[in-house]
């Protein structure tokens, strides 16, 4: 039997257990009427984004499907489609599940932290799991449906990618622009609490918790995993020589011992009296050791080459340590958030500048980790070609934890619509106490995975060059026998030049980005204050506020304004690659995923040390709530909210893009580059 | 006659004029006792600080002299020598003459605009003269001493650039955390105005305009230069068979032509009742007519290429159209600073936000553009080896006006000096009418200087690329004739991984440089605080402030601040070249120039137009000066300050160094690479 079933086996019974999951999480109390009038609100907000943004992408979807189709072949064209759609699928049921997990969190928290817990994170697992289940049925359909030709599969990677920028530019938009205008002016300005029913801007806060949190990070994942997959698929054709036909379904094998052993990490999560980080380390460490298992088994028994073992374990280490770091530099109490912290005392602008200094010193030593596990991955496989697939390999031991780590990190986001439901139904005190619990954990597991997701995608984009190397010299019809087969030289003043635009580009996106919040997050603030000002009795809790006019804000703001970034990611490596050529495409899609990459841990590290800065203070340190010191760090969090929330994680996604784009159209670029 | 002479000639010439210069300022009254007492304090902390820097230095340049004289040759290790001390004695002149100049400034406001004018002028042209006297001159010697082998100068161009190094981080850091911290505390706490002498910082303040802005820039133009042309002479003898011996000798001759235009650019500023703007523009217009026209010449009659002047020409052009979106994105009442001013309405978060959108937008753009100058004056000289030089040969376009240009970014310190020294010796009203409208020239001029600086810097450094790649060939034995003689393969991952590196160190490198100046800032704020509560009346005015604790606070944490930066600076090209390879470093060296580049644009123009958004509502718009909205420019304004005048200026430094190391150590590291 040919081993890449398990890929179809595995998708379809990792979609039955989803099922259950998230019948398992629908079936518990909703708690109070009030309770289910507030998350009804934050429903229907979500869904009425999430139709409008589907609407708004699908256009893109027609005209590239119809591109491709003329230009390439329908199999890439349907692949497209595909792919898009499915992604779009986990955004959705991402969402879906955690607007209903969201409230039952919150009714169960009046009852036991154990059990909100289980709630919040099988509601997190459902995301998780579903992508990975999804991904891989779609990639099986596919390989089997193309007569097993993995290179047909990019279409499939290109839809998914797309769609994922959508929803992460449109959801992190919205959520960030909400996010900071309810802050503003609510918090700073009329000195309420966070979620306080009488801000206008509360539910447009909670609604993008879902759309930018849990959708975004949906679709993120299911490209992530989806475009490693193909791309060392892709490779995988390379290496028929070394490993046969095993070669090229590695990845699909990986994909799926991963997606196996989560469901064996997710069972772990029991209502107990446990710890609950102790609980979560308990099921990573399971999940890991049956993953590392499962490696270890592929790598001698069917690939016949212990070296890959090592170089998984390498990979899993390094995104181990890259976790650490991240924990180190954003870590609540540690030094560097309470260096940030006191220096808050001498006002905002030294917040930001000793923030934003640790920012980039962060920024540095998780690339430098890349660059070393790039080095000693090749070292181990002996160099040359095979070390190429030792590279490979690094990577395919992150991806087989990624349904656990990301299950984790959608349980975040229902957590904190839980406590806001709590905090707007009047559960004050101890409810809250619980839901404040089930954040601190939150917190940990969240710079875990920024940790993972950093590591992974840097990687997974060093992946994605080799498999566009080596199509390149498949269409040129070179048999790859050693790794100077192929040369990119960077002498070429085409080459250097090229290096430059992939490092502007990352700059011009992340900046249209931030903007849009920025933008948007000005008319909120406008239009609470006008709501303060103008509805009588608000602030004294006699009159009701428009929420409705806050959601509308940022929905149409969001929708409007992720169109130009993306318009910037689609563009930027077609025009590389027609008017330069596909060698200077590959030095374009280097220096894309160095820069991208560094730019996104210095958004995504110094965002979170911000915010921890804050809440230290708020923990009591430094005078505590309501001083100048606290006014400051607030400055700095609210700067860092679009860069760790809205600019970060779409960098991630672009890298992705700009790279199954190059791949895609490859074939275009080879016949009609103007240069070279 | 060997046409080399002329750079000896016109540098000798040079330096004479600038003596003349230099004694038409000093000549000028100082003004009242009072103004002479203020101008004394400045100029004793300014130079105590240069003394204690140098001293710090020189405990480097010894080290490092014996360890070039053992590991390489003795003419590297006295080149190394002549350059520091070239490259000091360049800061020393710029720092001296205008320590005179600022206060002559002062007293010459007292009678009219012009007058002032033209000393603030001729101060800074004494900077600007001087260094591209001295780099010729010394060039020149070295060039004839070592038997005209341009390879032997690289000691002189790694002296200089590690100099260079120090003095940009020490004087950076001392400016800026003196000025944070005077208008931290002294504007907006204790609201008095802007270099009070009630202000405890303020002296500090001033002597940090001339150690940051006047001996910094004096050693970063002389390192600039000096760098340009011995890259562009060791180009040369892989083009002797195109050119002969002029393809050696070339860049020595348009540096002499720039040298030569200026003085009578210099000369064309004159006491007038014109527009100081305009007076500017006829002296940059007259200085670049006599470039171009030279230029061509050279180029028809020595190197008899026409496609050579295309190129130099093109090289202008670029650095001009730059300057003109650098001018956009930071200039007063452009859109992008009032966009950031109205942010600033919904609180400081979001204003600097808006700002560092639109610094990451403009730093996309000068970059796009070099890329293009790449790839166009590579094609105009019709590709392959000859294309290089094209590249070459635009970079000496922009070179030719660097004295002008740059008598016009020492301007800038002068005249803030000026102003300060006016409000300190309570010279209100009038004379400080005059010395605003100097600096809204200053301003005009910054806008300028910093495109063509950042254009210059990055363009260099694709020509030091090339130099280090026909070293490298010429060591081991190959003779160019194609551009495929040389390969660094992007493909293989140790370029890669390289490529990481390259984009990580410009990151932990300004984390650094911004991270001291927050702390020295902290300090500096904690004191000045102290002397508030501490000294009985200073607020009043009846106590005396101490400044010498605030001179001692900056001098003693920039000397021993400046360390770590310029040891990362100092290590990593070393640790690629002896880890990793020559070829990794050539990956390393270009990646470092894209992204170091991007990032000190990005820092220069975000802080440039946070600092313009501020004025502009100072200048009454939106509330001016006084409201919640001025409070919040003002922190966009302070955090941008390290950004634009420490961080962003090392970084230009930090390219230079990286491959002038590069191109000095390169035969140990063909010796003793470890990888590769």
């Amino acid at each position: 039997m040919d081993l890449a079933f398990s890929a179809l086996i595995v998708g379809a019974f990792v979609m039955a257990f989803v099922g259950v999951l998230a019948w398992s999480v629908t079936r518990k109390s909703a708690g109070t009427p009030h309770m289910r009038e507030i998350a009804s609100y934050i429903q229907e907000g979500a869904r009425a984004f999430l139709r409008r943004e589907i609407k708004t992408i699908s256009y893109f979807i027609v005209a590239l499907t119809a591109l491709l189709w003329i230009s390439l072949r329908w199999e890439i064209a349907l692949g497209f489609v595909f792919g898009s759609f499915l992604s779009l699928l986990a955004a959705y049921i991402g969402m879906s599940i955690a607007v209903r997990a969201n409230v039952r969190t919150t009714q169960a928290a009046r009852k036991s932290v154990s059990k909100a817990f289980v709630i919040a994170f099988r509601g997190g697992a459902v995301t998780g799991l579903s992508v990975v289940g999804m991904s891989l049925l779609g990639l099986g359909v596919l390989y089997f449906a193309y007569g097993k030709q993995p290179s047909l599969l990019v279409g499939f990677g290109f839809g998914a990618s797309l769609v994922t920028l959508f929803a992460q530019l449109g959801g992190g938009i919205y959520t960030k622009a909400a996010d900071v205008g309810a802050d503003l002016v609510g918090k700073v300005e009329a000195r309420i609490p966070e979620d306080d029913p009488r801000n206008p801007a509360v539910i447009a806060d909670q609604v993008g918790d879902n759309v930018g949190d849990c959708a975004a990070r949906g679709a993120d994942l299911f490209g992530s995993f989806s475009h490693s997959i193909l791309g060392a698929m892709i490779i995988g054709l390379a290496f028929v020589g070394f490993y046969g036909y095993n070669a090229i379904i590695f990845p699909l094998l990986i994909g799926s011992i991963g997606a196996s052993a989560t469901i064996v990490g997710v069972l772990f999560i029991r209502e107990s009296g446990r710890d609950l980080v102790l609980s979560l380390y308990v099921s990573y460490f399971v999940t890991g050791s049956i993953c590392m298992a499962g490696f270890y088994g592929i790598a001698v028994w069917i690939m016949q080459d212990l070296a890959l073992f090592y170089c998984a374990t390498l990979g899993l280490l390094a995104s181990l340590v890259v976790a650490i770091v991240v924990q180190y530099y954003t870590g609540l109490g540690r030094k560097p958030t309470r260096k940030i912290a006191e220096a808050a005392q001498s006002g905002a602008a030294i917040n930001i500048m000793t923030g934003f200094s640790y920012g980039l010193e962060s920024a540095s030593l998780p690339l430098l980790l890349v660059a070393a596990v790039t080095i000693i991955s090749y070292v181990i496989c002996g160099g040359g070609l095979r070390g190429i697939y030792g590279i490979v390999t690094a990577t395919m031991g992150i991806l087989s934890t990624t349904g656990i780590i990301m299950a984790s990190d959608t349980f975040g986001p229902i957590v904190d619509n839980a406590s806001g439901i709590a905090e707007m139904s009047g559960l004050g005190g101890e409810v809250r106490e619980v839901t404040d619990a089930l954040d601190a954990t939150g917190n940990v597991t969240k710079a875990l995975t920024k940790g993972f997701a950093m590591a992974y995608c840097v990687l997974t984009a060093i992946v994605i060059l080799f498999a566009y190397l080596s199509e390149v010299s498949r269409y040129q019809g070179i048999q790859l026998t050693s790794i100077t087969d192929i040369v990119v030289n960077l002498v070429h003043p085409v080459i250097v030049a090229s290096v430059f635009v992939g490092a502007a580009i990352p700059f011009l996106f992340s900046a249209l980005a931030i903007r849009a919040v920025g933008k948007t997050a000005f008319q909120m603030v406008e239009e609470v204050r006008r709501q303060f000002r103008e509805i009588p009795g608000l602030l004294e809790g006699r009159g009701k506020p428009d929420y409705s006019r806050c959601v509308d804000i940022s929905t149409r703001n969001a929708l409007r304004e992720m169109i130009a970034p993306t318009l910037v990611a689609l563009v930027a490596p077609i025009a590389v690659g027609f008017l330069l050529g596909v060698w200077a495409l590959a030095a374009y899609v280097v220096t894309i995923n160095a820069v991208a990459g560094i730019l996104a841990v210095l958004m995504f590290n110094a965002g979170g040390a911000w915010d921890n800065a804050k809440k230290y203070i708020e923990a009591g340190y430094l005078g505590g709530k309501g001083t100048p010191t606290h006014a400051a760090a607030v400055i700095g969090d609210t700067f860092g909210d679009p860069l760790k929330d809205t600019a970060g994680p779409s960098l991630h996604v672009l890298i992705k893009l700009q790279e199954i784009i190059a791949l895609t159209i490859l074939p275009l670029f080879l016949t009609y580059a103007i240069i070279w």
